[in-house]
């Protein structure tokens, strides 16, 4: 097949309101760079390219409270972890056609449309004859049933290729009886056997559901999910890493790397970079070991150790009142988008303000100042103006505090600023101090999938496709021994149940799959805690440069992944 | 020679403090990437592998007011461009050795270091034994007389890396007497019998200075330019372009073509991405050919066309509208750093603010607002309010608006909300409109320079030293025929006064090398302009990829550089 120089392309507004597959697509060319990519030679792990059974290990269990986990999946809980291990023949009847369904659930991760190759390969490869269709715009394409039949043509061009657009993703969750009516309906119109749910952890229970809903009413449609998030914070023993993390890490890195250089050749910046990351730090965290930054600030430590504001204020002025004396007045500083949300007073300082502005008017004499606590009240104080404003006026449509739209990277600066200021008066700090901010996010998230992206998800929709094609159901695709070569991983899959705990919502339990945050006595803290030091006050800036897809570094894989696989000192 | 894995650390501070060359130096390890990038092998054009002689063209004249820069210039005004040619013997006496300073002039630009590797090399290959000082942290340098002895140990590690931190960059100017004073001081100390300045426009005209005043003094210290900035704003005929800017555009291509991948992908997102170049749009121009954004707001059309923010806030509405007819919520907007620059009306009503701040107090009630004129009251009420307030607070010392403060994208995104929203009760638009705004800068500064520019800056470099071997002062490094590959490149020198023209400033003539600015009739734009309605309606995002060193499109020129050599249709 020679490389189409047009590739299709999925607009989730149109493609929603079409009511067949859409056929009509606008032309996009290639670059040179994903040309080459489309052609990239996959490898297997050897397990996949030979013949294999499945065999099961014992039953399962749940994270958190698996009484309640039972009792809420009581067709699917308890289910064994399951291995594909080299056998003389195949057990699957290779003449059994099977019509499986896939959907991109939630925000975009490089190597989504690798999943995807590699399920329509599996069945190319084992279940001759079947049939993969893609909904279309995530769960909303399953409920209204808005799909397009996959077939080699239509998937060859997004082999490799960054974002989600060959079927589009969305963000809607299948939760009310009516929308599990709807995906039942979808399933019996399309006769499906089985549906690959590619994912983050709520899009990852949500695939949980549908098995369970599926098997209680009869049905033969098996669900399978697939860990995706740039964020990292979906992975357990079993499923060592989530895919897009290391594509997005390497891309920030470059970026990293490129303003150290900056900021060493000019002499006279500190550079505040905002990563991606609200819920956990794992990808400050990754960036860090990359590139050894003066400073990154890890939210989970600040939660663990009930870090204020003005905590962490104090721990970067240190550092760069330091640093001047050395006569080094620049740096680059790292902290997670979800900075805010580790620091506790700000939490309690928001839910008064939220109180507060609910039923006050805001007086220009400040009298409502009086109903904050104490401690909040103080907080508030220290907020630069420009947050205190922000905080007071910019609200949500229930009434709430955008916490989300405050950059925290410039109200961090403004805080350094203004503590340097001081200690400038007092005889304390006698340097230079310039900030720069930076926000890396979307550039992270559809770039094209690094070597390492690119062949995990070609696994891990290949193993989907065994889980199904055996008749397996709420199971999570499971990847393993990634820091071997390809060819020694591990393939399986792991009851989705096993990841989960409950959470109490609204006096009800709620299943949940707990976001791994970044633990601090993991090899990759440990590593960059033993380190950070050190990088404050040297200058051990490391540059990953671009990633590349040939020669040098084209193979490395995430220092994250690497550590806690025991694989890296 | 084996690769080192540390590498100097130069440090502005450290550096100017030091009255001899600096050898304790901090330990920087090197990934991967950039390992590889140290042994790149750099081609150098053929006639500079052979022997060569120069061969002088006619005199030269200036750019403008030829009479006025020949009476500023008049020992090295009018001299002939210069050309290698090959040549049966060497012309150079090869047992010469020479004394030879130089200098890295304002913001980084990738490919500086190899400038200095092509000197360095072009000394060991033709006048063995001679001596290369770097000077340290810019101008500064001379003036202070800090400088490193730069030998192949020193130099080594930086081959093909980016940033400028083998010897630091600073943005001082040599101007007064006393200045030129100390230069001579040090070029005398140094006994130098040349130096190569590596800048853009202003750096190169005070490298013309430089030349005149040693001439004046009858001193042997000749004074060579080279193209520098990634504006890509300092070319002409003979310099077809300054280094730094291929790298600089393919790295902001990378990013913007992954944001389209996401945008795509997501459908229902606008990106403004504000991008470098504040006195000329290059960057922007030539990013919008590398990636067919929807839209691309090109300064010096918006000031040929006498263009008002509102025009341009009507022209992005107007697009979004005609998007959201066809069902596209999502679109990608560049606009250059200097946008607000280029609009006339801005510019009145900031220097009529000006005045009236420097007199009044602004009072509540607005009764102030009745001293600016029609139009500029106009404007002003047509700014968003956090726009209004910026510019009525943040003040530069000298008690003026700081327009470089105002983030363009972001004031855009506001203006085309609340002229959508207009339209949306008027029942003209009916879509949902969600900006994202980015400014990608200093990440495009200091990456690994592309193999473009590696070979170009080493080619100025190599050819720097020919030309201050065979006598010649006052001249920019010229190298040429840029679409043809590096061997049959054309290496020589042209007069820095034919860049030149006057301004009229404080009552006395300047000279000045003019920025070359965007030409409305010049190829890329045109190219650009013929093709931007099919952009704005139709999705042709085109994702350049990572920069690479190996394989596909690792030897791709930039468009604008082609396009202008007529080299690319």
């Amino acid at each position: 097949m020679s490389p189409p120089t047009q590739v299709p392309n999925g607009d989730i507004a149109a493609v929603l309101s079409a009511s067949a597959p859409v056929t009509g697509r606008l032309a996009v060319v290639y670059s040179e760079v994903q040309r080459s990519r489309i052609d990239h030679a996959l490898p297997l792990p050897s397990v996949l390219r030979n013949s294999f059974k499945i065999v099961d290990g014992p039953a399962s269990s749940a994270a958190g409270n698996p009484d309640e986990i039972a009792k809420l999946f009581p067709h699917v809980f308890g289910q064994p972890s399951t291995l594909l291990v080299p056998s003389d023949s195949d057990v699957f009847r290779p003449d059994q056609k099977l019509k499986i369904g896939v959907v991109l659930s939630g925000g975009q991760a490089p190597g989504g449309h690798n999943v995807i190759s590699g399920i329509y390969d599996y069945l190319q490869d084992r279940a001759k004859g079947s049939t993969l269709y893609g909904f279309r715009g995530g769960p909303a394409g399953i409920m209204k049933c808005k799909y397009v039949e996959l077939d080699a043509d239509y998937i060859y061009p997004y082999r490799n290729q960054g974002g989600f657009d060959m079927i589009c993703s969305g963000r809607d969750k299948i939760e009310t009886p009516e929308q599990f009516k709807q995906a039942e309906e979808t399933a019996l119109k399309l006769d499906l056997d089985g549906l690959v749910v590619i994912g983050g952890d709520d899009s990852n229970t949500n695939a949980c559901l549908l098995a369970e809903n599926f098997r209680s009413k009869n049905m033969k449609t098996r669900v399978i999910g697939c860990p995706k998030t740039i964020d990292g914070d979906l992975k357990c023993k079993e499923v060592p890493t989530s895919f897009g993390f290391d594509t997005a890490c390497k891309i920030y890195a470059e970026m990293i790397g490129n303003v150290m250089v900056d900021a060493r050749s000019t002499g006279k910046y500190y550079h505040f970079v905002r990563l991606m990351g609200r819920a956990a730090s794992h990808i400050t965290l990754e960036c860090a070991l990359q590139t050894h930054p003066n400073i990154s600030i890890i939210g989970e430590e600040v939660a663990a150790k009930k870090l204020t504001l003005k905590n962490v204020t104090d721990y970067i002025v240190d550092v760069v009142s330091k640093r001047s004396g050395l006569g080094y007045n620049y740096g680059v500083i790292l902290i997670p988008e979800g900075l805010i949300d580790f620091i506790p007073e700000v939490q309690q300082l928001i839910s008064e303000l939220n109180e507060i502005l609910a039923q006050d008017v805001v007086d220009e004499g400040g009298l409502w100042k009086k109903k904050l606590a104490n401690q909040s009240l103080q907080l508030f104080e220290f907020l630069p103006e420009a947050i205190q404003e922000q905080l007071l006026l910019e609200r949500d449509p229930h009434g709430n505090v955008q916490v989300a739209k405050i950059e925290t990277e410039k109200m961090l600066i403004q805080m350094v600023e203004t503590e340097l200021a001081k200690r400038k008066q007092e005889g304390t700090y006698k340097g230079e101090f310039k900030g720069q901010s930076h926000f890396f996010g979307y550039e992270g998230r559809c770039g094209l999938p690094t070597n390492f992206d690119s062949s995990y998800c070609y696994a891990l929709g290949y193993g989907a496709g065994v889980l199904l094609h055996s008749g397996k159901t709420g199971l999570i695709s499971s990847v393993g021994n990634l820091a071997a070569p390809v060819e020694e991983w591990t393939v399986g899959g792991t009851a989705l149940t096993s990841l989960m705990d409950v959470e109490r919502r609204h006096g009800k339990f709620k299943p949940v799959i707990k976001k791994a945050m970044v633990e601090l006595d993991g090899a990759p803290f440990k590593k960059f805690a033993s380190l950070r030091d050190e990088w404050a006050i040297k200058n051990c800036y490391f540059s990953p440069g671009p990633i590349q897809f040939n020669g040098p570094a084209s193979l490395a894989v995430n220092h994250t992944l690497l550590l806690e696989l025991g694989a890296q000192a």
